[in-house]
């Protein structure tokens, strides 16, 4: 358990009740078991602890919070504090569960499930199967409804604590950043990268924002494979762009950032036009995006201005949205800033909201020299967006 | 990546292909998004890699493996060696999936859902619907099927990979186990040897088996509380039992023991007649347990076996089953030694297997002494069990 835990749990619930409020709806019911295999999304920040058996969390508009759990897990729920009320079962949840809901008749109840949202899809669907089972012969499985817009909400918008985890989280990816760039030099592998930044992880005991094998990411001139791939033994040549993109996991909290670099030519002073012109193309597309990021917009809308300005120029397109937000996992669910493509589901339609942390990304191929791309991270205020970190408003000359 | 994951998934594919035979299923689909966040139980041992959109797994029992991904992640899923044939998507995966669908033309179409193998059920409802979706107008929604005995042969019959990690994990457990015992005294605190054993796990690069939190799990003396709990500030104290619940993670296989530690009152020379009555029927209970463990013998009735024991003897019944698989996980699914409470649904039913890894536990309340709890690990051969590390016989005698 991580310091604050308890203070973030307090702080999401209490987003929570008033989320409920907003939606109309009665209770938000998560339902887990064995919850350290495959555990909703939300239980990290809604209960914070794990549980064994088949377990649900009512959580009531009106403040109501009850958890039905196996005996086993009763103390541990207990301790959490953020649950007043633990029931706790020998043979089976369902008489429990149905004596609950009975007791708080709820109008509505949300439970986690999204065609498109997965941080919001944490049902699985045996779990399903067993709730309708447990509700049979009651009223209350006609009144099931789907929590997604509840998780976007509470997910998205992050609380005080959250803002100091990922800030934490900033910081640290700054400083192995940074001492990525002073060591790096002509000769060394995609690989020898890879081990240097694992090394500042492994030191500071924290891991990577996302599975270790690709993260970083890091494709060095125009030979090396694009995308979410192990980096290999291509070692960086002078006249070549090396693109990194990476994050630190911290407290539970994820980063992700893409850093390009030149690798000069003797010689040379500056990057060659080509690579020049590219990431005067990549930099103003990142500020086209913060710029148009802003409470209220419309997630495919703030992709959209990008994605014109590649058209009107004549840039190739690129085949990712143009953001993400970030929060307990590095792709962290609910509104998106992407085009409105089959495999993003609804997620580019959502509105953005005020303390949502979203990345912006964009990469270009240069032709002979590589990759060149750059992600920054913005969080969301009342007039705008505010850079985590600064950002990239320059290549990087390295050798 | 662990090294021989290659070897890991290349065995596990090909015992699921042999499955898919014996259970007269054509296909089996593992689907999965962003897998990093919430990812079907199989995917590791099936792909050995993280995906992050829509993706399928397709495995044909004659063989057939087609992935079809992001094209982001085809390289990664390329280099598993596991997938001949990746087909990577832009837009979405319906089309793709279809055709292939159509392509391969299967009678039977298993997917992974389950209402009682929580291993078995690592598709979510988000997901469901969305299958449905892609299967509209198609023959093929109406040939799904319950991927769950798939799952459950494949992720039980330990291959020679699985068992010589199982072997491994054994042995450092074994390692922290004997470094406790030799440290062991009156007065410390069941926080401070959680803190001895955490430190065996950090010092070794390994995790713990479960939820760090509880892992291990101590109970010294009559008033520490029992299950899922986290170590308390209760010292170790002359004529009190110690139970301590403990395993770790090593390469992807967890382990799971329990040992009972009497520590001594001045001039005791063995623990009280009625603590080592009770210690008699513990072990006595484990030996029973583990004779009637054997091929083909329904889980249920090997727990029956013990939990008549103990009602002929007058003792408390325990509140949990007599033994769960060890894997992946440390309560790894599938066939289980355990009473048929709704809590466990159908998996007390399945039969046991060859080269399944089973753990077998029971404790007792000794009043005024503490609980006095055993667990110890086995694998099933041809003709019975065998012990992954010597069972406890006796006491530990500590002070």
């Amino acid at each position: 358990m991580v310091v604050g835990d308890d203070r973030l749990v307090r702080e999401k619930v209490e987003q929570a009740v008033g989320v409920l409020g907003e939606e109309g709806i009665d209770v938000w019911v998560l339902l887990a078991r064995e919850s350290d295999v495959l555990g909703d999304p939300s239980l990290p920040f809604m209960v914070g602890t794990s549980v064994t058996w088949e377990s649900a969390f009512i959580l009531g508009t009106d403040g109501t919070r009850v958890a039905i759990v196996g005996t086993a897990d009763v103390a541990n729920v207990e301790a959490t504090g953020a649950w007043p009320e633990v029931i706790g079962y020998v043979e089976g949840i369902a008489e429990p569960f149905r004596r609950t809901l009975e007791r708080l008749d709820p109008a509505t109840i949300a439970v986690n499930y999204s065609a498109d949202n997965y941080m919001a899809d944490g049902l699985t669907y045996g779990m399903w199967l067993n709730l309708q089972r447990w509700l049979e012969g009651t009223p209350y499985a006609d009144r099931i409804v789907s929590g997604e817009p509840v998780v976007a909400k509470v997910r998205g918008r992050k609380s005080g604590e959250e803002q100091r985890r990922i800030a934490a989280a900033v910081a640290t990816t700054v400083e192995i950043w940074d001492a990525l760039t002073a060591w790096l030099r002509p000769g060394v592998t995609e690989r020898e990268i890879a081990a240097f930044m694992h090394e500042g992880c492994d030191r500071r005991g924290i891991g990577t924002s996302w599975d270790r094998r690709y993260c970083p990411t890091v494709t060095a001139g125009p030979d090396s494979p694009i995308g979410h791939v192990e980096p290999t033994d291509i070692p960086l040549a002078r006249g070549h762009l090396l693109s990194v993109d990476f994050g630190v996991l911290q407290d539970g909290y994820a980063f992700d950032m893409q850093r390009t670099f030149y690798v000069r030519r003797e010689g040379e002073t500056e990057p060659p036009a080509a690579v020049r012109e590219a990431f005067a193309h990549v930099d103003r597309c990142i500020q086209l995006g913060a710029e148009a990021l802003q409470p209220g917009v419309l997630g495919w809308r703030v992709d959209a201005v990008v994605r014109d300005y590649v058209a009107a120029h004549g840039l190739p397109e690129w085949r990712y949205a143009l953001g993400h937000q970030l929060g307990r996992a590095c792709h962290d669910g609910g509104a998106l800033l992407g085009p409105r493509w089959e495999r993003y589901g609804d997620q580019p339609l959502a509105p953005v909201e005020r303390d949502q942390v979203f990345t912006l990304e964009i990469g270009l191929g240069v032709p002979e020299y590589g990759w060149l791309s750059l992600e920054e991270d913005v969080v969301v205020r009342d007039d705008g967006t505010e850079f985590l970190a600064p950002p990239q408003r320059a290549l990087i000359m390295i050798g």
